[in-house]
C-alpha cells in the first residue's frame, strides 16, 4: 500500500463525526512534528483544531481540510462497514474517503515530501484541520481559528482547500470563490380562530402568500462574470395546529439566499425587509450571515498556479467556477488569502458507499507537492 | 334540585369522551320507554346511537343531540374536577354542562313531561341521540343513522337541535341553518434539492405562492341574504425536512371552504382545481365533503314556532342566524326536515371551567315542551 492509501484508511477507521476528531490529528500532528513542523492545537468547545506550520518569514501557504465526516446512516445500507476501509475494484470505499480524509493524508505526505526535499523553502509552509465542518453552526472551527489569526496577526497568502472539486475525475474542476449564505428566520403574526368564525381570525398563510409569491419571483440581482446569480428559497414553511378547524395564529418560514459579489448582505436583508412592509405583515426576522461570498480572481498566483498543476500533471484543462455550497474557505479568505478548492471526484460524498479512486488519490500528493514547490522552492 | 338539574348532573358524572357514551343513552333510553316511548339502539362501529320515538302516523318533531363531548384538557386546570357536576354561585360546572348534556337533560325532561300531558297527541316525537358528534369524522353517528332513515324511509318534519346557540341569554339567538363544509388535502410536487443548487431542484413552496395568494384574494361569493359570503382557509402549510439547506420536494396544504347556499361544492372545487391549472402545478387534491349547507327559510311552521316561543317565554326577539360551525342538523336537513337550533349559552364551550346558568337550564325544558304543544298537541 502506498503511504497516501495507508493513511486515509487510518483515518477512516477513526469514527471521527463531528464534532468528533477521533484522534485523527493526533496522528497527522505527530507526522509533521517528526519532519519538523510546529504544533499548535486550537481546541475551542468541543471542536479540535491542529495549526502546523513549518519556515519562518515570508508569504505562507496553508492547506485547509478538517478530519470530522457526516453520519454514516444505516451501516447495513453500505456494502462494506463505513468506518471500516474496503478496497475494491480500484476504488477505496469508506465514510470520509472523498469528504476529505482522503484529500487530508494527501496534504499531510505531500507537506512531508516537500518540506524533505526543500527544507529551507522560502515563506512557510502549513496545515490547518478543523473537526467542525459538516456540522449546522461551524462556530468552533475554522471560523474560530480565524479570528484568533485575525487578532494575533497570523498571515495566510494561499490557501489550498481540499474540499472534493473534481466532477469525473481529478483536475477537471477547481473552485475559485464561493457564494456566500445568508439566511433568516421569518415568523408572520396572525390571529388564531375557528376556520366557522374567520372574521375573528387573521389567517397569516393568507396575509403571507403574496409577500411570498414577490419574495420568490424577485430577481436579485444578474450575477456577474465570475458567479451565477443570486438565489433565494425558502427550505422550510409551518404553519397549523394539525387541526383541520383552527386557523393558525402564525407561519414561520426558514429562508436563504446564497448570494454572489453582486450583492451584499445588508441589501437582501434590506429588500427582504421592504417587500415585508409593502404588505403590511406583522411579523419578526432573525437574520444570520453564515458566509461571505469570497472570489480569487483570475490572474492571481495561486490560481495560475493551481490550474497549471493540473493541465501539467492531469492533462486537464480545469473548470474554474464558483458554484456549490459553502467551505471553511469563507472564513480564509477574509483574512487576505487568495483561496482555491481542489480535491477528488465528489459524486459519493454524504451518500452510502462513499468512495474515491484508488489511482487518483495516489497522484494527489503530487499536486498539492507541485503546488508547494511552484509557490514556495527556492 | 329540579329533575333537569339532576339528569345533568347525573349525565355530567358520565365521561363520556368521544366515541364514548359511557351509559348516557342506556339511563335516558330507560327514562323515556318508561313514559312509552319506542327504543332503538343503533350501535355503529364504535358509536353508540339513541333512536327515541312517542305517538304513530302525521307529521314527526324530533329532538337532536350528543351525549358525547370533547376532552377536558389537564384535570388540574378546572376549578372543580371536569367529570364531577359542581354548582357554584348559580352555575353548573362540567364537561359538557352547556355541550350539550345540559340540553340533552332537557330534552328527555320536555319530552317526558309533554307525552305524560298529551299522551294522545298528533304525529310522532322522537329523540335522536349519538355519541360521535366531537369527533374528527362523525362517521358512525348522525351520518350514519340518517342513510339508514333514508333507506327506511324514517319521516323527520321538523328537527330541533339542542345544540348551545345563545350569546349571552337564553332564546337570544337560534340558527336557521348551517353552511356547508368542504375540506381538500392538497400535495404541490417539486425537486427535491440542495439550496446551493437551486437549478437541479424546483421549491414547490415557490411554484405555489402565486396560486396560493390568487386562492386567498378570490371572492368566492357575495353570500345572500341567508348566508355570509363562502370563506376559504388555509389552515395548515407544510413543507420542509427541517434542514435549512435542502430545497424540499413537497409541500402539504390543508384547504377547507365554509360554503352558503350561493356556491355549489362542485363548483367550488372546480374553480380551486382552475386556479391551480392556471399556475401550472403539478399537484394532487383529495376533497372531502363533510357537509352540504342547509337553511330552514322564513315562514317555515318550525322556525315561526321556535321564535315564537323565545318571544314569549324567554322575551327575546331572537337573532336568526347561520352562522358558526356545523352541526349534526346538515345530515337530517336532507331528508326533508326543517331543522332549527336552539340551546343555552355557549360562552364556555369546549374550554376549560365549562358551565350553564341553572336558572336557564331550569327554563329550557319549558321551551322545548312549548315547542312539542305548538307543533303536535291536538
Amino acid at each position: 500500500m502506498s503511504d497516501v492509501l495507508d493513511l486515509a484508511c487510518e483515518l477512516i477507521r477513526r469514527r471521527s463525526v463531528t464534532p468528533e476528531d477521533a484522534g485523527c490529528q493526533a496522528l497527522l500532528a505527530a507526522r509533521l512534528q517528526r519532519v519538523g513542523f510546529r504544533i499548535e492545537h486550537l481546541r475551542h468547545g468541543e471542536v479540535d483544531n491542529l495549526w502546523a506550520v513549518h519556515g519562518a518569514g515570508g508569504p505562507t501557504l496553508a492547506f485547509l481540510g478538517h478530519t470530522d465526516v457526516v453520519p454514516s446512516g444505516p451501516e447495513t445500507s453500505w456494502q462494506s462497514a463505513p468506518f471500516e476501509p474496503s478496497i475494491r475494484e480500484g476504488k477505496l470505499y469508506g465514510r470520509g474517503a472523498a469528504d476529505m480524509k482522503g484529500s487530508v493524508a494527501a496534504m499531510t505526505v505531500a507537506l512531508e515530501h516537500f518540506v524533505s526535499t526543500h527544507p529551507g523553502h522560502a515563506g512557510r509552509v502549513a496545515l490547518l484541520l478543523t473537526s467542525d465542518e459538516e456540522g449546522p453552526t461551524n462556530l468552533d472551527g475554522v471560523r474560530k481559528v480565524a479570528e484568533g489569526f485575525r487578532v494575533r496577526g497570523e498571515r495566510i497568502d494561499w490557501c489550498v482547500v481540499g474540499e472534493p472539486s473534481a466532477k469525473e475525475k481529478l483536475g477537471d474542476l477547481i473552485r475559485v470563490g464561493r457564494r456566500g449564505s445568508l439566511s433568516g428566520t421569518l415568523a408572520v403574526r396572525g390571529v388564531q380562530g375557528h376556520v366557522a368564525y374567520p372574521e375573528k381570525a387573521l389567517n397569516p398563510i393568507h396575509v403571507f402568500a403574496p409577500a411570498l409569491a414577490a419574495l420568490a419571483a424577485e430577481r436579485w440581482d444578474q450575477g456577474n462574470a465570475d458567479f451565477p446569480p443570486t438565489s433565494f428559497q425558502v427550505s422550510n414553511l409551518n404553519a397549523g395546529t394539525g387541526a383541520t378547524n383552527v386557523i393558525p395564529g402564525e407561519l414561520t418560514a426558514l429562508i436563504n439566499f446564497r448570494y454572489c459579489t453582486a450583492s451584499r448582505a445588508e441589501d437582501l436583508r434590506a429588500r427582504t425587509e421592504s417587500i415585508l412592509a409593502q404588505h403590511g405583515l406583522n411579523y419578526t426576522l432573525a437574520w444570520n450571515l453564515s458566509g461571505e461570498p469570497f472570489l480569487t480572481p483570475p490572474g492571481g498566483r495561486l490560481r495560475e498556479t493551481v490550474v497549471a498543476v493540473c493541465r501539467e500533471l492531469c492533462g486537464t484543462e480545469p473548470e474554474q467556477t464558483t458554484g456549490g455550497g459553502t467551505s471553511d474557505g469563507r472564513f480564509i479568505a477574509p483574512l487576505g488569502a487568495e483561496v482555491v478548492e481542489l480535491g477528488p471526484v465528489n459524486a459519493t460524498i454524504h451518500k452510502v458507499d462513499e468512495c474515491v479512486d484508488v489511482a487518483e488519490l495516489e497522484r494527489l500528493p503530487a499536486l498539492y507537492q507541485a503546488i508547494c514547490e511552484r509557490m514556495l522552492a527556492i
